[in-house]
């Protein structure tokens, strides 16, 4: 397995200022790996809102359940937190009885460290699916969590929650409501759906802004449409993804915000959009084997919804993926793309441009295109593949990264 | 690009017996290749009927428009054939306007050279996207095609329709209609959707079957479902793809079958679907870079719709495909793109098996099986993924193979 830090990696960690209401702590807990750190605890004061939205696979892992029994749908006021706790090395997917078991040991082992309820703690679990995963290590680590919790070490968070990810993801941003201001901070994890045995997008955002639970399940849900929702690095959907949204109210002067709708949100909601653009973002960046980082965009669809699904159609194709990896702007391949997502697609009126140079124009290859100029282009690191397709005015946008022998040496060789 | 035969080629060629009313022919054309035989022509006696399937794309090659165009849907016995042109090295797909000239144009010197009418000529072109396809290169050529075909060299044929193909592809089947004994030969070519620039699964069966061309396009159409329709690299799908059948009605003593329900077609169905499964096997066996064939099984499924959508979302999951060619019985993955597949799932009642070999059993790991037995499995060249789902009967098959650095090698490194 590559342990090399991704060529597309963030060259800046932002600053993290810590979040009121928010304390944290990470410790090796011996789940799987050695000499890293491998759980992360997040504590909240009382009053925390949560929110979340989670994988929409038919097999999710136990962690994913337990979650989204607590959210009850995310409409409820009364969605709390006071505490989060993660661990990679094990997903607790696929592991039957016994993986609700450890999600209940797991709650009721934090629960008694930090004095609230079982139904208060959130769960997020990363790793080997399929293997019971041993709660009773959570134990003699705990209560020294709980103690040695504090405000801040979010690269440390990020850390710890890291499977086949080669760097750790951060990001924040600062937003005015009425006349407070509030910070948001969120540190994620990716690498592919399923690494090497590895499950799971997980990504945790945390703010001090004061926000309802329901508001801010809203808030989160319209987020991540064009963020998270919008990024695919292979296809493949875990069993685990998780993404959740902990808001404290503890920044001085916030107005409780209670509707989605308030208007008083504009600027959060920017804020919180552009954290989650950063941290899904980083995810494509940081793809199994990635060496380049794709963003395809489909303008001139018949809707947005078509839009969307055409682009990933171009985003999941492995020729497509391939030929971007092998730096050739083979716009072949996005038409066959194109043809395949099952959208309304005229091929007389396609134009497709690579690192912003037309290359197909009309159902034909464009007469004018340079080709020194678009291998130039196709040599850089972040590469533009745009389609128009004339029909109507639907646009969208995905992410991606290329697909490499890299990919198939950390997904196939890893028993060899 | 590789050029080794692939591992899992047949070891038998079988002996292609001659089809009374078939003529054929290859030559060089300089298309794209040399060296190499890049055009077929298929002569057929009159009163041959034609049926034919094509690519779902929306972008279709300007030979698959013709084709559509002049079967009109497949429901007119007047669907009669007098002959086939297929050449490769120029996909005339995304040709735009000179693309529907070039069919033309070919369709015309054919039709002058033999003798027909342009409508009674199939045309099916493989290769390149997007490069215009000069079809005057047929003209020096059609001429002498036309005075060499004889019946007979079906190997010959697959020979010069092959692009990325490591080994040509033939199968043949022989059947009772009513006293007669009738010959159904088929060719075909795969590899990858699209390989290096080049598109296409296309294949071509003859038979001296008399059917009319309703009832052998209802029996194309049904015969396709569990072969060529079950079978998947990389889930990318041609602009190209072709599939045609054509039958001469000169058996000795063979009834005139005009309707696919027909019960003296029992058998000719049965051969038929077997010379379908056959060639569509040897693609997956030809697939780009493999070195794994593997069955996918899905048993217990709601339907036969939904158990065929969740064996291709675990025939087209790159996760699997690269934890079968690392040879690990990896059954997470499995769960994964069970769970990815959208369709009625249980985890708590899913068991896997590897090899025969059952690894996940009641929503976990099976804790009676054993690795060494599943590791010399997992060595084999065919493996086969059985999933049982518990929910319900809809079962279905679906062939696919591995994803290696091989195929990376093919689709991505071809420029450097």
């Amino acid at each position: 397995m590559s342990t090399a830090i991704s060529p597309l990696a963030p060259t800046n960690v932002p600053d993290m200022l810590a979040i009121d209401g928010v304390r944290l702590a990470t410790a090796e807990a011996g789940i799987r790996y050695s000499g890293r750190t491998d759980v992360l605890l997040a504590l909240f004061d009382p009053g925390t809102a949560a929110a979340g939205v989670f994988t929409r696979s038919k097999c999710p892992s136990a962690p994913v359940e337990w979650c989204r029994a607590h959210l009850k749908g995310g409409k409820s006021a009364k969605n709390l937190a006071r505490a989060l706790v993660v661990n990679s090395g094990n997903a607790n997917a696929f592991t039957g009885k016994s993986g609700r078991a450890s999600t209940k040991l797991t709650a009721d082992i934090t629960a008694k460290a930090a004095g609230c309820k079982a139904a208060e703690i959130f769960l997020a679990s990363t790793g080997v699916i399929g293997e019971p995963l041993d709660a009773g290590k959570f134990g003699p680590v705990m209560d020294d969590l709980v103690m040695r919790a504090k405000p801040g070490d979010f690269l440390a968070a990020a850390q710890a929650i890291m499977t086949t990810d080669t760097f750790p993801k951060v990001a924040t941003a600062r937003a005015r409501i009425g006349k407070a201001t509030v910070t948001i901070n969120g540190i994620a994890k990716g690498a592919g759906m399923i690494a090497p045995d590895m499950a799971t997008m997980l990504s945790f955002l945390f703010t001090d802004a004061a926000i309802s639970a329901p508001a801010l399940q809203a808030l989160l849900k319209e987020g991540v449409a064009d963020t998270f929702n919008a990024v695919t690095v292979d296809g493949d959907t875990s069993t685990s993804d998780t993404l959740m949204l902990f808001a404290t109210g503890k920044a001085a002067g916030c107005p409780r915000i209670a509707r989605a709708g308030d208007p008083r949100l504009k600027d959060f909601r920017k804020a919180l959009t552009a954290v989650l653009a950063n941290l899904s973002e980083q995810i494509a960046r940081d793809g199994e084997g990635a060496r380049k980082l794709i963003e395809v965009v489909v303008e001139g669809a018949v809707s947005k919804i078509s839009a969307r699904r055409i682009a990933l159609s171009i985003a999941n194709s492995p020729l497509v993926k391939t030929a971007v990896g092998g730096e050739d702007a083979n716009w072949g391949r996005v038409v066959m793309a194109v043809g395949k997502a099952g959208e309304p697609a005229n091929r007389d009126k396609l134009s497709i441009w690579f690192g912003g140079i037309r290359v197909a124009h009309k159902g034909a290859r464009d007469p004018a295109y340079n080709e020194a100029a678009v291998s130039a282009a196709m040599k850089k690191p972040e590469i533009s593949v745009k389609v128009a397709l004339g029909l109507g005015k639907g646009r969208d946008r995905v992410l991606t990264c290329d697909l490499t022998k890299e990919y198939i040496a950390i997904n196939g060789d890893y028993r060899s």
